[in-house]
């Protein structure tokens, strides 16, 4: 593929780390583009100070650091937990689900800045160019998309290091031997992958892990913790509002200390391989449960099960890169739809690795006493007419098995 | 309801507890039905033989007694599992899918006693009634299906107790009183229900729980097992091949130890309201995580990401009663069709409630080192493939886009 | 089943016919009940006026007549049209749809009036018992529903025609014999069922088709039309903006006209048993026909699909009688939200039974002649992207293969 | 890209028409491999004779020319109708169920001959290059595909006669000008894209059907026929048992005659693009209509209604070139099981365009007189059964009306 053409300035979606350092730096020297660099703040823990001094360092004038924390959880994450979205039964998508905010704050900057191309740091291999493509495009039919990682240079390691050096990036002992697996993080989660962990018949080591203590040694003594939710959205936790990152950070020093949302796994990644991950996801674990307690009381059978007959394929767009599709936003409609007396309140137990419902309740209830007694309930339920429909929803059954002659 | 004429002998399902002891003793009498017991061993857990004596006492002439473990796991609950069935997000649909077993097994004594009825002892406000019926009438279309808890006596416990008394039926003390819960059992779950448990607010109390010790007294160091798979079915633990029910059996012994597959949960039934159960299946749930997990390396993902959207469907049948349908046999058609290299091994760590996946391996991976790796692969697969392919997804979103103006 | 106590006042759903004179006379004097008649224009095209004479004759003292046909246009008909809703594959929901309107109107008129009650002539084999009472209690939790067709009396056709007579209730000397099929009927459709119409084997008579001509009989000449429409719905003919009962009723005109909208089939009921019906639905079967046109060229992939996979899902909700649930609005939601952009003209051909889509045109269109031309496209599209999209859609493919050893 | 390396044999789809010609050409001189040439007799009714000699003439030396009708059909035409396949609410996939035989005759034929390669003469824009080696790669994951009209050479139609005329193809001159669309053929349907049809506002000139009358010019009398199935597949018309491609065939003759099967639509590309075409499907349009009726009096609800939901994902599956995948073959398994009891006969009035279903009648027929009938049925049917079916399908909705105080 040769280089674009034209291309006269750059978002660069940057971290500050090596990699998209050695990016910035091509992008001004190869391309001789001027480059934005936009780093956001969406909760991996990590200082962004240094990605300002780094950007300065390299000439950049025109550096974004963002709090955009509160944006992922309330536009972002929480409606996605609304459907309950598990991907490939297992896999809380806390990736998936930062990609097309990053690429909506790149296109919005690169339009403010009359840039005409973003950049971004994702390989050839992965699900993430995958995303951040998809949603730029889906916001910015022209924009253009420069991913030097996969369509240019840098194809072996050493080939990238010796480009540091030559342009003086500073790089760290450590780097120059081997990363032992590659990590993402967020305020939702974080993953590692490769390298150590690519043999999925391994156990993985025990240093991969760096967001939760393990089962065993969380404490012996249960956290008991109420979740409170309202349309659908956790808002409180043991009756202290939160805001939507304030409350998801909590609940991952919640989950954190109790050993909870640890997640290894093989997945089908939509470039076509399986790839295995570490994942951790301690609030998220955490939420999830609690939405589906609420639900249970709160939802009606028929909204819940169109709920969960779709949420595979929700999900799915979502691992895919396609929030920014219709077919998604149809899908949410719905689910919103769904969520408008989803509240009340869900009590839990933590304890070494277990979410454990222990109660839910709320002024919305759908759960009727009077209904599902065992005693008396003064007509509330007509037992005979559990015969009829009984008698009614057996009459095909029974015609198709005196056709088949049984 | 009027009492049916012209019945002149009756297979019951007879547990030998109090309720279906009253029922044998009613179609007895008030009927003046000749009675034919069916009581199964699925693996519940209790002795049989004085099922056999009190049906002798009750003057029973026809008394099946029947080891149906085997037929259980192997018919019904591992193609189930087959499916990564789940009802609701939670239930494993552990008292659902033992129900048409036992119609058959009604149906086919039916038969071959020439009896023109069966009969339950299941209320009008549960599942259970519908299961038992429309099983019965899928396989039978002609047969009588009498269902004295529903339709015609003993509405009140005092009625029952005082009909019990006038027979001689055996009622011992706690009966008189009040049983706290209603329990269902068999080799896969045991169930608790209604009474103290009704408030599903209330965090319920520890007696309930019979089959599994908790998180909190389960030992302290994890155990370490090995599931092996074929054909989707689980076939050995720890290299050492099992029957069906014999491999179920030990992995509940593992489950209770361990503390794992307790549930408390709300469910919507199939007659319109919701109710609340405490359910236990240790052995279940270590079989749940370890088939999703020989399935991560060895199911393509076209058939993955089509079993995850049918499977809520085909969980709805199994719990409305619908296992002897047409469309719960077509969708296990479809099933069975991806589970033919669904083979290979599971290393689970079980411990304090968690089941944790510690590798997977097959001889029939799909996984590949050369396509996921980071490193040189050597031509396996080419990065600017993904170029295009991003950019196909992306066309019809970026038409889209202009045209909203975007 | 014993008739309801203290029904004080009911609301029926009155079409001046026999059967509800019927049913209104033996509400007032088995039940001792006072009535309320609710005759709907629903546009079946038949005059009104005799409904209000006989239910004034029968001291009715509270006679509702209510023109409802653009309330049934715009909020049941055209909503379900978005969703291109056919039931198994044939059947365009003409009376399914009006029934809950129908229900909405008893209640509200049961509200106003402080009626305890509703009833309908609806039988106890067919869907629009269903229909009207899950409608009903969907709204008005607590309101009794009375369907004496179905609970009570009138078994037989003679001891109605008995009561009749006894109760001064005109009957004409050919409902004395027998009708020769049951017809429904209002704006969207006339459907025909029963007695001659029964075996499905035959041909049914000429005489039941009310509606339309037959194609045999339409002009030799094709009448060519252009509907335009606006989020989804039809706003005009021709270029002639009609409200949206108008434009039905012109579309009726024009396919009774043209021999189009005559449907035979055998449907499954939501009751349990296969019936034939002889439809009608001139102006619908134009509609739909259109609005797949429109949608094809303003409509993208992914929302196209999803709404595609949907459909069944929806119709059948609608058929047997869920208007009024979550699930039919969460799907109603994500329906309406694909039809924002669905605008512009469909040119149709109508010629004796075929509706032909000739062209079709959008400010809106997502049709791009430069992506599609066989000549030079001038960049829009590199066919070279083809290549690895398709290396990547079949990677999981090969992958396979290797491991099948093919 | 660059030309692929070590290719020495490679077998190419071969129709004789100029442009496979000029790829044949191409793959011996610019390639430098030797060339096997498979044409297929798939009923598209054009003489094969022409092709083996232009092969002849151009030196290939193994020249494979294979009547593939009986397997198009059986294998491939009708499984798929057992579905009642249609794309986006209207395309048969005439196109797309004969791609995926083609490349398992290319795939088995190169490993036959020891080929390294396939080559194929589709765009880069359309479908068809998609479904050829998608196939191909599922069959033969380590085949070359070669695309020349997609990867290499002629981009411009001119730049491709050149290279025609300096090889010695003939090309004729209507060739040098312009053909005015493009079009496919098989036994199934005929398609015609490109050029004066591009744009989808203007009528298609009459000039472009080529397999049909149009409904204007067919007999002004009807043709009755019988269509008779047997496991899902017709067998017979008229009682005259026939071959599957016979059938096909015949019916083929029955809609041309009486101006059936003509489509104009505009559809969404798997690789992106909208576009329109105009098909002609016959036979496959009575087909269709013939085998719904045969599944509305012998296929149960729940086969028919998880058959309708399954269908449009099976239909885009094999739209998009996914035959061979594990998913189709799932969906499959699951549509054939429904199958079994699909059979009996279907009346059929064909009437300028019109197929109408006249009557159906089976040995399975699960239609039920004694059900549906108005008339007294013998208790084959409790009335009062409905009420309970509806009290307790309503049971969720009142729950619901009362927590929202409707």
């Amino acid at each position: 593929m040769t280089l674009p053409r034209d291309v006269k300035k750059v978002v660069l979606a940057y971290s500050g780390g090596l990699d998209t350092s050695i990016i910035l730096k091509w992008l001004q020297t190869e391309l001789g583009a001027e480059v934005v660099t936009f780093t956001a703040d969406l909760g991996q823990g990590e200082e962004l100070a240094p990605a300002r001094e780094k950007a300065e360092r390299a000439g950049v004038k025109d550096i974004r650091i963002v709090d955009v924390r509160e944006e992922f959880c309330r536009d972002f994450v929480f409606p996605m937990f609304r459907a309950n979205a598990v991907y490939e039964g297992t896999y809380l998508l806390g990736t998936s689900i930062a990609r097309p905010l990053i690429s909506k704050h790149l296109v919005d900057i690169a339009r403010e800045t009359g840039a005409d191309a973003i950049a971004h740091g994702a390989t050839g291999k992965g699900n993430d160019q995958v995303r951040f493509e998809l949603s730029a495009y889906a916001l910015a039919p022209d924009i253009k998309v420069i991913a030097p990682w996969r369509d240019w240079e840098f194809k072996s390691r050493t080939a990238l290091l010796d480009f540091a050096e030559k342009n003086q990036i500073l790089v760290t002992k450590d780097k120059r031997g081997e990363a032992p697996f590659s990590v993402d993080a967020n305020l939702l989660h974080s993953s590692s992958e490769g390298k150590v962990l690519e043999d999925p018949a391994e156990t993985p080591p025990p240093y991969v892990f760096m967001r939760t203590v393990s089962p065993e040694e969380a404490p012996d003594k249960p956290t008991i913790i109420t979740v409170g939710f309202k349309n659908g959205d956790p808002v409180s936790i043991d009756g202290k509002a939160m805001k939507p990152h304030e409350l998801l950070a909590a609940l991952n020093d919640l989950g954190r200390d109790n050993g909870i949302g640890r997640l290894d796994l093989v997945e089908n990644r939509f470039v076509g391989m399986k790839s295995r991950g570490i994942y951790e996801t301690p609030g998220g674990t955490i939420l999830l449960a609690a939405h589906r307690a609420i639900e249970s009381i709160t939802l009606d059978r028929g909204a819940m099960h169109l709920k969960d007959q779709l949420m595979p394929q929700y999900a799915e767009l979502i691992y895919n890169g396609f929030w920014f599709s219709p077919e998604r936003e149809m899908l949410q409609a719905a689910i919103d739809k769904s969520q408008e007396h989803v509240e009340g309140e869900v009590r839990l137990k933590l304890y070494k690795g277990n979410v454990i419902v222990e109660g839910r309740s709320s002024p919305k209830s759908l759960y009727s006493d009077a209904l599902v007694t065992f005693e008396d309930d003064h007509g509330a339920y007509d037992q005979k007419d559990a015969a009829g429909f009984i008698k009614l929803n057996a009459l095909r059954l029974r015609t198709l098995a005196k056709r088949d002659g049984r």
